[in-house]
């Protein structure tokens, strides 16, 4: 493979995620493609300096890329993926930016020999979308999973890395079942409790408009992501349905014995409780 | 009542709150008065100017007091109103400041009948604590809830709201049930969702220690408040607990209702439903 300052990029969608890494890659690489459907979007990117050349024409940005890098929804990405092949030059290395990789994985293995996959999902976002929310350093210092295929060359897995360090983020090599074992806790569970936690203030604000003027800081901060974009969301649940629907319930049965502490009155049993949650919390967040 | 300025205001507990407080109204007043039984806590306060004086002695610090604040964790508060009647000077307004108010406001109604008393809960706090914590920005922009008792006459209650007023918070009027409801559901149900998060994340990482390696920004949002002080905390949870109960049964059915088109798969639905909750989400904060 070639190293990462010789290779012709082309990102496929320039949403937040493929917008930014646009931006995060330029100048250290050969040459930075970026395809879009709409034009808007690309007189954007364009204008911001986030790529070097834009196209609508998926074909055209593909011709002569080194490094593809799927940048849309999950189940886009699925299809792009039984559609691409044909249009990946020799050697390429495809990478994917979806939250969930089991189907993607898998659908990869169908490629053409020629092509060299890798799936991977940068754990960082923001709740607000579209090329407009693209940030440069989104990716710095943050985790980004990386699940080679079987049929991934080292020197290709190397390449990703490469990239992934290139945009600041820490490349995690795993395989595609446990990242989607833990995005699925970390990630895809935290997004369905802000969904309920909003559903829940707004069937109380139906008795008590009030909730909007006293929901403060921590509702505001537990709530965040369920501001994100619909369409990924849903790609992403529909993308890890057993998975998300296991987590949910292994929540609901911590929640279930922390609620019932409360219930019960239990005052030591429910401050030793509330003390190791709060160590746990530490612990990660020190 | 006098105004403001005039005032000499005894704050009880310099923790986050009250330190925060104290450094909010100090010069806003005739003179600041800190109450806290750790010598160590009066030392920071005086050394960071959040305080004219201090003392340990509670009696000491209430003798001259035209406002008391009552800034502990809400049973402590209960504890002290049980006793201070006695040491409170005549005419003068009792503001206490912890986040359930029902209990409050009835062991509020046995104080003598030369105290004005009135609770108060402003919506605001950090997941850290105590004195070094402390900001005296900490109320700005911030809602600050007030339950006057049958007794507190209009003149304390406009006191209150001008010390609301001063330090940059907004005071929102309604009684103690409400206020409880309205706080079980945007303060006391997220923390509880966050403390069950982080069980769920442990024990997951039990069996796979990555989790803490790809916990990224939405869930330490999410899990934010699960950090905060755990006496502070049981202490609310405790004086809150039917209303707190029924948060968490109406938030489970939130949560069964969303995970149930999650594991049925229908896109329609799961669409609509994630759409509308974006919708009330930037409606909430836009």
């Amino acid at each position: 493979m070639k190293r990462l300052s010789d290779c012709r990029i082309t990102i496929v969608g320039l949403g937040l995620m493929g917008g930014s890494l646009a931006g995060a890659l330029r100048g250290q690489c050969r040459e930075l493609t970026g395809v879009e459907r709409q034009p808007a979007v690309l007189a954007v990117a364009l204008s911001r300096q986030l790529i070097d050349r834009g196209t609508t024409d998926l074909g055209a940005g593909l011709a002569r890329a080194d490094v593809v890098v799927l940048a849309t929804p999950v189940r886009t990405i699925l299809k792009l993926l039984g559609e691409i092949g044909p249009l990946l030059p020799a050697g390429c290395l495809l990478l994917d930016l979806g939250s969930t990789k089991a189907q993607v994985v898998a659908r990869m293995e169908a490629l053409p020999d020629h092509v060299q996959p890798l799936g991977g999902h940068p754990m960082c976002g923001k709740e607000v979308s579209g090329i407009e929310a693209a940030d440069p350093d989104l990716y710095q210092g943050q985790t980004w999973m990386l699940c080679p295929l079987l049929r991934t060359t080292p020197a290709a897995l190397a390449l990703g890395c490469a990239l992934v360090t290139a945009v600041g983020a820490r490349p995690l090599v795993l395989d595609a079942a446990r990242q989607d074992d833990l995005s699925g806790t970390v990630s895809h569970l935290p997004y369905l409790l802000a969904c309920a936690l909003i559903d829940t203030a707004h069937a109380v604000a139906a008795a008590d408009p009030a909730v909007g003027e006293v929901a403060a800081g921590g509702f505001c901060d537990t709530s965040r992501v369920a501001a994100s974009d619909v369409t990924m969301w849903l790609d992403i649940l529909l993308t890890n349905r057993e998975v998300v629907v296991q987590a949910v319930r292994t929540y609901q049965a911590h929640l279930d014995q922390l609620v019932g502490l409360v219930a019960g009155g239990d005052e030591v049993a429910l401050r030793a409780a509330l003390g190791a949650v709060r160590e746990k919390r530490l612990e990660m967040f020190p």
